[in-house]
């Protein structure tokens, strides 16, 4: 519970029915899809850009830590409010506010689901493309405060990518505005890359102008297996490296396929070692021939069984399988440690390997799925946090899968953010000085620190 | 000159040939394209990382400006030190370090030249795609200083698309290292963002992993004719606003194609108000559907001439008058003033003509070249500064022009920079407190403000 008077003066600018503070309630907003939970003091919807910078001009007077939330589907912590203090939930700020195809870019708020600015978009022809596989319910707040990803990031780049102008409530309740709705901007530092991924540590974001693209021409599904998962990841790197460029490059193990399957009955073959989900878009014409180089270089990798999509339904299919993995897995055991180291491409066969050989070692299981062509793995180890000899070797085996991406020249994380998972590895994978560099912009920014506190800066 | 003291520290870890302050020899590092001039005390030349982080160790200590330098190619003086001190020249340190692309990056120096990425690259059939005008001699770590861009940036994105990770030396000396090889990497800040475009003013890179790609299968280029302008530039905003993305989209106006014309004879039509130079790339097949597509477009908007390459000279053809454009214009007056704002791309036709009134208005010649198909325009007005009424309405003129972008929802540059040339025009595009944000960072990172003082931040 917050201290009675700066509960009061919040109630100023907050309607009552838009402040929680009961014990039930607050637990709502404890947990996102991270394995950890801390309470908040108080759950605060705003409606404005003015509500937020007055939230955190009382919050910044008083030192009480604010963090912001959409949807909770990080899996890394980033909104678990650590040190208490108020939640800012953005379901109420959830407005398309403009749509411009014809300039490619759309305005919104920050409480706007991902897959309803893919659906006002739908109807121009055009698309947004950060897909994350939590699209569906994740907001674009978090997708910005995160640099989500996606299968289809792969061709077509990250939410940085797409961030054009943003408008941020600093801690001060200072608003700031910056970039624009031009594609091309060298207008100082650029701000909208330094808020994108910094997990509301550095400002809240109000408001957002992000780029979209027109919807291609076609879409080429692909589903191959292989009883082999060495020859599966070889086959991605082939592609790859011969210069195509698929819109998304799924991979799962056995393990992830066999429990989809055993789940969703989809026909799956369950003795594959290995499979590949491949998409490519474009221009027919062109998607045609590099799906002929594609099915060349599966077969030169001994692919067992190629399934091309022939209508939407199948390639709906298709894609049911790859985006259940992660619910399914979820409900193997009480908890689920879904990771997401990345190394480039070439190295994808040697980190799969390391990574198996890691379960092994800790006697874990482990399904092994992947944005594969961009070197992006998730492994997912179900697992029960209350088994203490389990939940500790779970910890060290992931301790050793990121040594190990490290040692191959990876990194931390492709897509989902450090949060509270990962700060502990940060100097795996950069030296002391750099650390101290990222500690030093937030103390600069967030003089008292109560922007999402607890976190990596 | 610097003091003594401070000159025999330096030569304490620089040779004394890689130190240079002899007045003549400074004079070289006065200026670079833009119009205004500073002599510096001292030009030093590292050939190590460690060399410049002792540079900046011993500046740090005295408080010596220090401004980093590539080939001085920059349009609004980025590299000029107007607060004199220590000029840091990359041209010693200009070594490819690392070729990889199996997994996608180059790994180069600061003093590498854009182009001798690309000859490094195609012989794997690979290419860095950001390609600035004066690609033949600016270093790529003046393109990541000042965010460069270029033609081809239209589909392929500007510089800041491309760095993956970043050895920087900071004003203290110290240095960091951030990013990585790999495509997608979300751990901590996007620091590489913050670096680039940041024109020198919070550390000093001194090593860049560089994404690539592969070349393309094809590449068809198209010059277009137009008895007007506004039919030019509609043909602009109707092939963008169909969903076509072409590789590059070039607009001349006539001035610009008199100028060409008369100084290198290729033939063009020096009556045409306007022309287009589109280039496609891509696959074969793809190319050739939609480059039927825009013909029939520009058909649609009254052009009067289409050309086709037929082979790679007569592309080249076409792109040299393209590439002359700003070399000729810069010899028609003792001076030229070559702007860079940008707007979303529906609004060229407006932009276009709001130059022309403005430049009319002003009794100035102006001749438009435009990144059109991203809405980055380049007026060029030459002129003579030394002849002061004709100089003043030459600033006047750009006062107007910034202030049209703006209204436009336009911006003040994309891809040239910030520099000496247009801080004073930032209210026009943000508020008071968002460039009170970039000085908080600015501050906090350089405490002295010694790296590259007077510029924006």
């Amino acid at each position: 519970m917050l201290d009675e008077n700066i509960k009061n003066q919040l109630l100023t600018i907050i309607n009552p029915e838009r402040y929680l503070d009961q014990p039930e309630a607050l637990a709502c907003y404890a947990y996102d899809a991270f394995v950890e939970e801390s309470l908040p003091d108080a759950v605060i919807f705003p409606k404005t850009t003015n509500e937020v910078s007055g939230i955190l001009k009382i919050a910044s007077q008083f030192k009480v830590p604010v963090t912001a939330r959409g949807a909770g589907t990080s899996v890394c912590g980033a909104p678990i409010p650590v040190k208490h203090g108020i939640i800012v939930c953005f379901s109420k700020m959830d407005t398309i506010l403009d749509v411009n195809t014809r300039d490619r870019y759309i305005i919104v708020q920050p409480g706007v689901v991902n897959a309803d600015i893919q659906k006002a978009l739908a109807p121009f022809g055009f698309f947004y493309p950060p897909d994350p596989g939590s699209m569906n319910t994740a907001t674009i707040g978090g997708n910005i405060a995160q640099n989500a990803g996606g299968p289809r990031c792969l061709k077509y780049g990250v939410t940085v990518d797409y961030v054009l102008g943003l408008e941020v409530v600093l801690a001060s309740g200072k608003i700031i505005r910056f970039g624009s709705k031009n594609v091309k901007d060298v207008t100082g530092y650029k701000l909208t890359s330094l808020f994108c991924g910094s997990e509301g540590t550095l400002g809240i974001v109000t408001e957002a102008i992000l780029k979209v693209r027109p919807l291609p021409e076609t879409t080429k599904t692909l589903m191959v297996m292989f009883d082999d998962l060495d020859n599966t990841a070889r086959a991605v790197t082939d592609i790859i490296g011969s210069g195509i460029l698929p819109a998304a490059m799924e991979l799962m193990d056995q393990m992830t396929l066999t429990a989809i399957e055993d789940a969703a009955n989809l026909g799956l073959d369950k003795t594959a070692q290995g499979s590949l989900l491949i998409e490519l878009d474009g221009v027919e014409e062109a998607c045609e021939k590099e799906m002929k180089q594609i099915i060349e270089k599966v077969k030169e990798n001994g692919a067992t069984h190629i399934q091309e999509a022939n209508s939407e339904s199948q390639r709906q299919n298709i894609w049911t399988a790859r985006r259940a993995a992660y619910g399914i897995f979820a409900k193997l055991a009480p908890d689920i440690m879904s990771e997401d180291v990345t190394v480039p491409v070439s190295k994808v066969p040697a980190m799969i390997r390391k990574i198996v050989a890691i379960a092994h070692k800790y006697r874990l299981k482990v399904g092994v799925l992947a944005h594969a062509g961009d070197g992006n793995m998730h492994p997912m180890i179900p697992t029960n946090k209350a088994d203490r000899d389990e939940w500790h070797r779970v910890k060290k085996a992931f301790d050793e899968i990121f040594e190990a991406a490290a040692q191959l020249d990876g990194t931390l994380s492709g897509e989902h953010g450090i949060g509270l998972a990962k700060s502990k590895y940060l100097p795996l994978v950069m030296n002391q000085d750099t650390i101290d560099f990222m500690k030093i912009i937030k103390k600069a920014v967030d003089p008292d620190n109560i922007l999402n506190p607890g976190k990596f800066a």
